[in-house]
C-alpha cells in the first residue's frame, strides 16, 4: 500500500471525497450522460490529483472508487480505485495540472449548449451580466485535439493562459472549465452550460445587445472580489 | 440580541420560513442553478424584510439562515444569520420595498427563456391568455443597469410603478418579480419564464396572433378578482 | 351531507382517487406549473364529475379535495372539498361532459409546445407515426374564446365533435384533450405535447416528410383496435 | 410451466432482471412517455428474447412481467408474464435477432430529436467527437415503414448491416438501436438523443465545421477498443 505521510493522506481522502461527491453536481444540473465527463481535483501540497474511474456509472462514484494519479497522469500503484483505469481524459487534466499550477480542479463535460456552440467553433459573446461576473467576457473556442497525445491538454492550456475565461470549448469536443478547487471548476462547468443556453436562445430570436466593455470589466472586478462568503473564488476576498 | 417585541418576532419568524421554503420553489422549477436567485419578503407590521445569504448553496437554505435587513438593506446585527453577507442583491430589494409599499415580496433569478428576452432588450407580447391573467399585457424591459448603486432597484420601480406587470426584465441582466408577499412574486417568477419560453418556442415558428385589448382587459380583471381560493390575489376577492 | 346510494358512492370514491392521483402525471411530464393545469373525471352511472380545486398547489391534491359536480357545473353542496371552489375551468369541463357522452375524462393544460402552436393558430401536422397511432391525423385548432360563459367548451366540443383527434389546441389558449376516462385524457395530454415538441423542433430544421393519408389510417385503426393490454382504449378490443 | 433446464434458465433470470431495470434508463433520460419505448434482450445460448409487454406502466417493470420470445416473436407460453401481449414492436425486435446474430440487445424508442430528424429523413452528421467515439460517423435513416409485417425490422438490419452505427432513425417514426447486449443497446438509445439534440441546435445557429474522416476513424477505432472497464464494447478489449 501506497502512503504519503499522514498530511498528505488526509489531504487525499479529502480530495477523493470531494470528487466523488461533486459529480452529482453534474447530473444534477444534465451535463452528462450515461458514464460521460470526468472532474478532477489537485491533491494540496503534493504532485497528485484524484480522478474518476473511466466508463464507470454515476452510482458508483464513492470515495475509494476515484483514481489518485501523479502530474504525467500516471495511476499511483496500490491505492484505492488503482486496479480501474482512469477516465480517458487523463492525460488532458494532468496536461493542465503540470502547466498552471494555480489551477486546482478541472472537468470536462459534453453538455449540450457548450458542445452545439464548440461544433460551430464559436466562441459565446458577453451579453448577460451574469456571464461578465463569472468569466469576465467570452468563452473561448480551443483548437480542434483528439485524443492520444498531449494536444488537447496544450488546447486548453494554451487557450486559457492569461484569460479570464475559466472555460474553454474545445472545438467539436465540448467544454474543458478549471478552478481553483474542483468544486469551483464545477461551477464553472454548471454556468457555462447555462450561459452557453441562455445566449444560443437569445440570438436565435434577433439581434442581441452587447454589453460595454467598461461594464463587463466592473462586474467582473466586483463579482472576483466581494460575492459569496469567500469560499470559492479564485482570488482572496478583500477582508 | 435585537428584539422587536413578541408579535414583530413571530411575524419574522413566519417570513424567514416562507423565504427559505420558497427557494425550493426555484428550483422545482428550474429558474436557477448553483447559488443564483434570490427571494425576500417584507414583514408585515414592521421596516424590515428577510432575504437569502450570498453565494450559499441552495440545500443550506433554513429559516435561521436567512438573513433580516432593514430597509436599507443594512443587516441587523445580532439577529440569526447576521454573521454572513445577505444577497450581493439586497440593494436592489430594499431599493423596491423603500419605494414601493405594496409590495411585500421580491424574486430575482436569471431564468433562461426570460434572460434571454433580457439579452435582446425586447419585450415580451401578450399572446396567450394565461399572460393576459397573470402580467394582464405584456412583460417590460427595464434599463441597463448594474450593480454597485440603487440604479437597478430604480430601474424596477420606474418601469412597474402604474404598469400591471408584476415582473420586469432588466436588460442584458435577467427578471426581477414583485408580489403582495413572497410567495406571490415567487409564482410571478415562475409565470414569467413559463410564458417567456411559451412566446419563444411560439414565434420562432412563425407569426403569433394577438390578443384584443378588450379581451386581454376582461382576462385579467377576472383572475385578479375571482382565480383560486383568494389567498394570493393583490387585491381582495370579491367573497 | 349528501348521497347517493351506495353504488354511485363506489363510483365517486373511485373517480376522485383517480383524478387525484392522475394530476400527479401532469407535473411527471412538466406540463403545468404552479396551481395551473386541470383533470376531471365523470362518474360512471351518474350526471357528475368530480374536478380539482381552483387554485390548490399539487402537494395538495388528496382525492377528499376534488370537487364533486353537476354536468352543469354547479358545486354538489355537502360534499367532500364542497367548501372549496372549483377549477375556473369547470364550466368547460361541464359543457364537454353534457354535450358528448361518450368522454369520460377531460384535461386543461398549459403546456409549452402545445401552447405555442395555439398562439400561432396552427394546427399540429402529422408527420410521425406516434401521433397517427394516437391522434389518427392533425392535432385542430379550436376558436378564441375567453373564460366567463360557454364559448369554451362550445369551441372544444365543435372541434372534437366527429374528428379523431382527442386534443384540441385552443387558440391563444392551450390543450384540452379528452378520453373514455380521467386517465385517457391525461394520456392524450401527455401525448400531444410530445408531438407538439417533436413537430416544433422538426420543422424548424427542414421541411418535413408528410405521411400518406393511407398509412395513417392504418396506423389508427391497429392502434385504437389491438395496442396495448385493452384497458385505455376508447374502442373495445377485437377479442 | 415451460422450463430450458437450469443453465437457461438463470440465463433467462438474468435477462429479465437486466431488461426490466434498463427501461428505468430509459424514463432518467427521459427518452419516453407513458407506456412508449421498449428495450428487449437476447437470452444467451438460446433462441430466446425477453421483451415489456405492451402497454405497460414504466412503475410496473418487473422482471416477472417481461415476456419470453422465441425468435418468431412468439410469447413462449407457460412462462411468468406469457399472460400478457409482448411490445407492438415485438416483430421488429424478432427480425433484428433473427437476422443480426451479434445482436444481443434492441431499443425502440419516440425520443425527441432523434425522431425529429428522422421526421425529415435527414441523418446526422458526424460533428463532434463523442458521436464519432460511440457510432463512428452519422446516424443513418431507414426506410418508411409501418407496423404490421416485417417491414420495420427489415428496415433496421438492411440499414445496419455493414454500418459501425447502433442507431437507425426510422423515417417518421424514431431511433432502433442494437448493442452487444440490452445494457449496450440502451446505452446507444440514450447518446442518439444526446448526439440528436447536440447537433440539432448547433445546426440552428449556423454553419457546422465537420470533423475530417481520419480523425472520424481514430476516434471510433480507439473508443471501441480502450474505452471504458471493458464491460460493454461490442469488441473484445485489447488485453
Amino acid at each position: 500500500m501506497t502512503s504519503f505521510g499522514p498530511q498528505i493522506e488526509v489531504a487525499i481522502a479529502r480530495v477523493r471525497a470531494d470528487v466523488a461527491r461533486l459529480h452529482g453536481e453534474l447530473t444534477r444540473y444534465g451535463l452528462v450522460v450515461w458514464t460521460g465527463g470526468n472532474v478532477s481535483g489537485r491533491v494540496p501540497g503534493a504532485d497528485l490529483f484524484v480522478i474518476k474511474p473511466s466508463g464507470v456509472s454515476y452510482d458508483e462514484l464513492a470515495p475509494e472508487n476515484m483514481i489518485l494519479c501523479d502530474l504525467d497522469g500516471a495511476v499511483i500503484p496500490g491505492t484505492p480505485g488503482s486496479e480501474r483505469a482512469p477516465s480517458s481524459d487523463t492525460a488532458a487534466h494532468a496536461y493542465v495540472y503540470r502547466n498552471m499550477p494555480e489551477v486546482g480542479g478541472v472537468v470536462h463535460t459534453h453538455s449540450t449548449y457548450a458542445t452545439a456552440w464548440a461544433a460551430r467553433g464559436e466562441e459565446i459573446p458577453c451579453v448577460i451580466t451574469a456571464m461578465a461576473d463569472e468569466f469576465g467576457g467570452p468563452i473561448p473556442i480551443g483548437p480542434f485535439a483528439i485524443i492520444g497525445d498531449d494536444s488537447i491538454g496544450r488546447g486548453i492550456v494554451e487557450t486559457l493562459t492569461g484569460h479570464r475565461s475559466r472555460a474553454v470549448l474545445m472545438q467539436n469536443h465540448g467544454p474543458f472549465t478549471i478552478g481553483a478547487n474542483a468544486k469551483d471548476a464545477v461551477k464553472a462547468a454548471v454556468m457555462v452550460e447555462d450561459v452557453a443556453r441562455t445566449v444560443h436562445l437569445a440570438r436565435e430570436a434577433g439581434p442581441l445587445i452587447p454589453i460595454a466593455q467598461e461594464a463587463i470589466d466592473r462586474l467582473y472586478d466586483r463579482y472576483q472580489n466581494v460575492y459569496g462568503q469567500s469560499i470559492d473564488s479564485r482570488r482572496p476576498a478583500p477582508n
